[in-house]
């Protein structure tokens, strides 16, 4: 728990130390109502000049972001590790996806494509003469994020969110996560001197502290839309809010998953060894501390399903126990393996190595196996942590039950033969109806940068299926259309104006797009 | 109240003429709780074939389902003109705009950009190398549609909701509305004939009676998202209903709006007399029973404005009662006229002739004052029917103040002249903030099929200010992006295969848009 009260005053926020526990300088107070209120008040004040700062000026606005946090980048680094243990490559590798994000944000600007500006001159239609319409997308104004524990810079204060937000038009108030609060703020202050080098308000980008502050964030009136990554527990909790107010607002919440992982006979056959060894990379990478953790891979029976499972058993037994973010996030994962372990028809195939001292925080990696005939509840829902089921089919049928027990996931993956292809096409069907991304011969673990990435799924993955918090597409989440019928050109947003100023966009002109 | 209940069964759903109140045939009983769930399970089954007829076989069947729609105009129209009262006029013209509308979405589907099809391939990044990744929006599955009851065809089952949920691949459930059941059948008839003729299962569009049912339908675990026209009462419960279950789903709602036009002084001057009298008809048009209906208009102080609120008072005062579309509507209509009459600060301007005899459905004209200091509460809702309250404002300032006043509304209108256009930014600065479609020199009450309309704003105007429920990209409304991560070509979807099978769609290649 980082957040304690004073007898005196709002809750102080401290950082620790995960690998240590040791509770270490106090990073902040809990927001207070008033301050919240400040901050929300400015973010409104900020919107239109935001806006009006136009695609080229947020653009540069985003790089010199990325500036900045690419030169604090020996500060950010040790510091979220401390937070988090996650260790210095990851984070550095973090630290580079992060700003390559930021930087992609200002390319999806430039394009433009992403306004969906669209004219259609006056004329006469069936219905009768139609007056001259322009539609586009503009920002929705201030938008509340909350940071993920488990990429502190990358779906945190200087994440995509964040960064999709700004791009979009939005001011932004982060809830900085309790996992790795003195890394929020030296990401927010990284961030406000690079608002600051390119002569923006650095206000764009403030902060809130404590659960609290983040429930009344979600409430308060200036908030127009919330993005969030974390549990499903917290991030419902927070959508029942937004959706119980007054006035509604959209939030988009990744709430993890089940990812499930499919090996057609043929793979286990041909590339058994190597599937076991990229699942227990996969399944361990981070700690298990991932939303595309694979948590369930379906073998089939036979003796090359059984050679995949004894490799992958050995691969685990050999595998050491890590710290993880927190101690209560190593606390839900002990809760939640020891759920499964005690689940009807589930038996432990191997654990990796006990931790080599009692801190409290270390994540055991953990291989079950399941019954297919007892494969439901617990097993079918998110452990957050290092821990695989097992789960044994005897046929194409009984796989394509099993699939269609699962529920929707941010990512399926299949691993198949070229000879599978085509009768593969069931599996792929049903995995297709159940999750945002499908991954064929490969670990859902990594997630690319995109124009073509998607990171979703319908309901318990994200609570809004339609929408994305990767790739270049995140940006519409912040932004509505508004049509405008027969304004004076001199009114109009420069977007859609004829001839547009400036380097030409993708429009659609009279029904018919056009690259500008 | 069109839904009788009988002690040995449930509801009988009655037709009722609505010029006389008689109560007609009975069309239907009030769908079961089993009729329901195996109508939900047709539309489950069915989402598969209807997306598996590709955008050409979709766009034919919309196409058809125009054709057999057109083919029984001469039954329709007087079926539903002895429901609603609207005229035979404007039905025969709403009739035309729902065709158009369904061939609009073939239209759409031709085009291929919706689907907004994606390939990044296989390369290297500043992270590492990134596999080839290829998105593109699939459908959600099975859509409840709410028709309303001021638009038998152009916002009901066969209106734009089912139009782009269809063209998305997704089937429908109509919950018929109880303003013209006889109609909702006939034309869900024409519907399904339309979809055999296509070869098509005419069970893409099933109907569902009762205001239990509907709810019921909204909980259905087979339903993925939800179009609602009607009122901010029902659309809120309905939409509650959609966010508190288990795994909930998108809600699209379009509740209304107060729909402010606001005259700046030089149009006051030199067009008084005429945005008089097109005021006068926009409020009335279709006795005020619509969601773009202008319920404010601003006028400037002084005798260029006493002249246009005075030919406003004569030309309301020379207008006619005419019938509403239900009885209940009307009594809602004269409660709230009541309301707002007796509000603090407010006077009668004028009235039309009272209603020629009692058939107690007539909407009587209403203009009213409100002095601008007291312009708050009830004034700034919405009334449905033929109402309209005038503000007056001393200064540009003053205006400015009134306009942040304001709720969201799906419409704001700005009459000035062209040396006022300047002066106005302010002003379309603040009602850009606050509607979904800006208006110059206009009246919002007409709203164009096309690709550059939108209409919807932020809650309370709709539920999601993100999407629209007419022009092309209502279709999003129903659709979910899904990424594939190497998968094999021959399982990919044809628009995201290279090369792609028949005609080219605008597509991103690279981070690169091309026309295909």
């Amino acid at each position: 728990m980082a957040e304690h009260r004073h007898e005196d005053g709002p809750a102080e926020i401290h950082s620790i130390d995960a690998r240590t526990g040791e509770r270490r300088e106090a990073v902040a107070r809990a927001t207070d109502p008033a301050a919240l209120d400040a901050s929300c008040r400015r973010a409104e004040a900020l919107t239109g000049a935001l806006e009006a700062l136009g695609r080229q000026g947020r653009a540069r606005l985003l790089e010199a972001m990325a500036d900045a946090l690419e030169a604090q980048r020996s500060g950010l680094v040790p510091l979220a590790d401390a937070e988090t243990a996650l260790g210095e490559t990851r984070l550095n590798g973090e630290l580079t996806r992060t700003a390559f994000q930021l930087r992609f944000f200002a390319e999806v600007l430039r394009d433009g494509a992403y306004l969906e500006a669209t004219i259609d001159h006056a004329g006469d239609t069936p219905m009768g003469p139609r007056p001259d319409l322009r539609r586009m997308l503009r920002p929705l104004g201030p938008v509340a994020v909350f940071g993920a524990s488990n990429f502190p810079f990358a779906f945190s204060v200087p994440g995509g969110d964040t960064a999709s937000a700004l791009a979009a038009g939005c001011p932004v108030l982060v809830k900085a996560h309790e996992a790795h609060p003195a890394t929020s703020l030296a990401c927010q202050n990284a961030l406000r001197s690079g608002a600051e080098a390119a002569g923006v308000s650095p206000d764009v980008v403030q902060l809130v502290f404590g659960v609290e502050a983040g429930a009344r964030l979600v409430r308060h009136d200036a908030i127009r839309a919330v993005g969030f990554t974390g549990s499903l527990h917290g991030g419902r909790a927070l959508f029942d809010l937004a959706s119980a107010r007054s006035e509604p607002i959209p939030f988009y919440g990744e709430l993890g998953a089940l990812n499930a992982v499919a090996v057609l006979p043929g793979a286990a056959a041909q590339r058994g060894l190597e599937i076991a060894s990229g699942l227990a990379g996969s399944f361990t990478l981070g700690v298990g501390q991932f939303c595309t953790k694979p948590g369930l891979v379906l073998v089939p029976s036979g003796a090359a399903g059984d050679r995949l499972v004894s490799a992958l058993a050995e691969a685990v037994g050999g595998l050491q126990s890590a710290v993880m973010l927190t101690a209560r996030i190593a606390e839900a994962f002990a809760n939640g393996a020891a759920a499964l372990r005690s689940a009807a028809g589930v038996r432990v195939l191997a654990e990796g190595g006990a931790p080599s001292q009692a801190t409290g925080t270390a994540g055991r990696p953990l291989l079950l196996e399941a019954d297919s005939g007892q494969f439901s509840g617990v097993l079918t829902e998110e452990c957050f942590g290092p821990v695989l089921v097992v789960v044994r089919y005897g046929s194409d049928a009984e796989l394509a039950e099993l699939i269609a027990t699962l529920p929707t996931a941010l990512t399926a993956t299949v691993h198949a033969e070229e000879n599978e292809v085509e009768g593969a096409r069931p599996v792929l069907a049903a995995v297709e109806a159940r999750a945002g991304r499908i991954v064929w011969n490969g670990y859902p673990t990594g997630v690319a940068v995109a124009w073509a990435m998607h990171h979703g799924g319908a309901y318990p993955a994200t609570t809004d299926p339609l929408h994305t918090s990767v790739g270049a597409t995140a940006i519409r989440r912040w932004l509505r259309p508004v049509a405008y019928q027969s304004l004076p050109a001199g009114l109009l947003p420069e977007e859609l104006r004829e001839p547009m100023p400036g380097a030409a966009i993708p429009r659609r002109i009279d029904g018919k797009l056009s690259l500008g």
